[in-house]
């Protein structure tokens, strides 16, 4: 397993100005945030990110955003699928060439009775059009919003067709049973569970690490319990996270982890978010901000 | 409701070459033997079409090459939704700016638990973006492969505020109730059911025509039914319609679509689907050839 694929990624949020666009700057900002708050990495432009709302140039943007700041390409696994095999192909391209750690690989996501050949053909086609720099890959299962998975035969089947390229998964189908087997089936893949409930039990069995929502607001907690995972008090830290989770999200997730992140920065516009989601309304977003959870969580960030 | 979008607008299917790439002369082709059979226009760049398998750069060449060739812009329809409002503003703007005769609008479909005020949003900021240029817009609505769809108090508010600009819904949910259903609430809309099995049920009841994945091969089928809906033998036109719907969906209705058109136009490339559909094996493309329905069906594109 590459060593740089451990420990916490947050699947960084994107910030927008008040006219929609991307706010480049707030991005970077934020994800040099996470880093100094013990995250190893940022898995920039996945679905906490609402990469699928940004046009394809933006998301090119996003990633060289990150590097214009001085974030390192190591430092970075963005999000490069797509519906369209030829955009994923060439953000997929694009994170080879700028030396990523990785790229999260969504299936295409628009047709729903596809079969594994069909999905195969894609990944063959992305890494294909990567012509030789293709990034390490991390197949992106998450069955809630793109209903077509990766299957366990087809991860397989990618491993043997290319090895060294296929080099984890993020399992965001919030069924711990499937974590754990993936990790046993392939242990030579780094596997990151997609929240943090059940990650000590994942950590135990052999997870890389986490790529986790919550991880946007609470990046110390998390890394925290990934670094502390076999000390004594490290049931407590899990359930900490598991509660930090559970106020984060009881009034849906993105919007309210932009409510936390405005508020830590002071910048009323992190509040934005794309349709079609919208973001909490004032007294959700009082009431969030007033839980006792998320004011504990008001100065882990550094920067 | 706009005399234009009425009659038969075939979702035409995209042809690519050997390489992958879009064939926008066979594109072209395809779509003015569709007018030639009886179309009222062409629903491009839509399910049947592999619109969201292409690239958004490669979705504004398709509609130029319909252009390029002659076939007038009030004889287009294309699909113009994306996950991201950027890209599917970006598509309608076109669409508008060339004066095509409508849009066809997917709700964005990669955030799955969205509310009615999320899409509402999402429509709105596309009408925005186009800048007093907007096209007619239809609705098109399409569970079982964006799972997300427009809900009938949402097409309700959205005709509202948007009166002349929702123009129409295409309703490829598969449940002849619901198109039934929208008719009835939505008597200003032109409403097209997306496919032909219970046409003649619902011009009866007041559909301005039909959206059909069949109708790339069946066009003449299809517009003649609609054009005689009242005749004696309509009821003989209908079970012909079905019967012919179920001979090519039987292997895959994408696919199968192709190998006829393939067949047709004496072009092998035409076979050709992009990840993750899959083009038919050799023997199921000899089984579907040698159908008496589709052997049938073999003359009737006259270009």
């Amino acid at each position: 397993m590459r060593t740089e694929l451990r420990g916490l990624w947050p699947p960084v949020a994107t910030p927008f100005a008040d006219n929609g666009a991307l706010n480049e700057g707030a991005l970077a900002g934020h994800g040099k945030a996470l880093l100094a708050d013990g995250a190893a990495g940022l898995a920039i432009l996945g679905t906490t990110s609402e990469g699928n709302s940004l046009t394809v140039a933006e998301r090119h943007r996003a990633i060289d955003a990150c590097l214009e700041v001085g974030i390192p390409a190591a430092r970075l696994m963005p999000g490069t699928g797509s519906c369209a095999l030829g955009d994923a192909a060439a953000l997929t391209r694009h994170a080879g060439d700028v030396g990523a750690a990785g790229a999260l690989l969504l299936p295409p996501f628009y047709y729903k009775a596809v079969n594994d050949d069909g999905l195969f053909a894609f990944v063959d086609g992305v890494i294909e059009a990567c012509a030789g720099k293709v990034p390490p890959i991390m197949l992106y299962h998450i069955p809630p919003f793109a209903v077509v998975g990766w299957s366990r035969d087809l991860i397989g089947r990618l491993c043997d067709a290319f090895p060294g390229v296929i080099v984890g998964v993020k399992d965001s189908s919030g069924d711990a049973d499937h974590t754990l087997g993936l990790i046993k089936a392939f242990p030579q893949l780094a596997v990151f569970p997609g929240n943090e409930t059940y990650l000590l039990r994942a950590l135990a069995a052999g997870a890389a690490g986490n790529i986790s929502a919550t991880a946007n607001i609470n990046a110390a907690g998390i890394s925290s319990l990934i670094a502390h995972w076999r000390d004594d008090d490290a049931e407590e830290r899990q359930r900490e996270a598991i509660a930090v989770r559970a106020a984060a999200s009881a009034r849906g997730m993105i919007p309210s982890l932009k409510a936390v992140l405005a508020a830590r920065y002071g910048d009323p516009a992190w509040r934005n978010v794309r349709p079609p989601l919208l973001p909490l309304d004032d007294s959700a977003q009082a009431a969030l901000l007033a839980d006792p959870l998320i004011v504990a969580l008001g100065g882990t960030v550094t920067a």
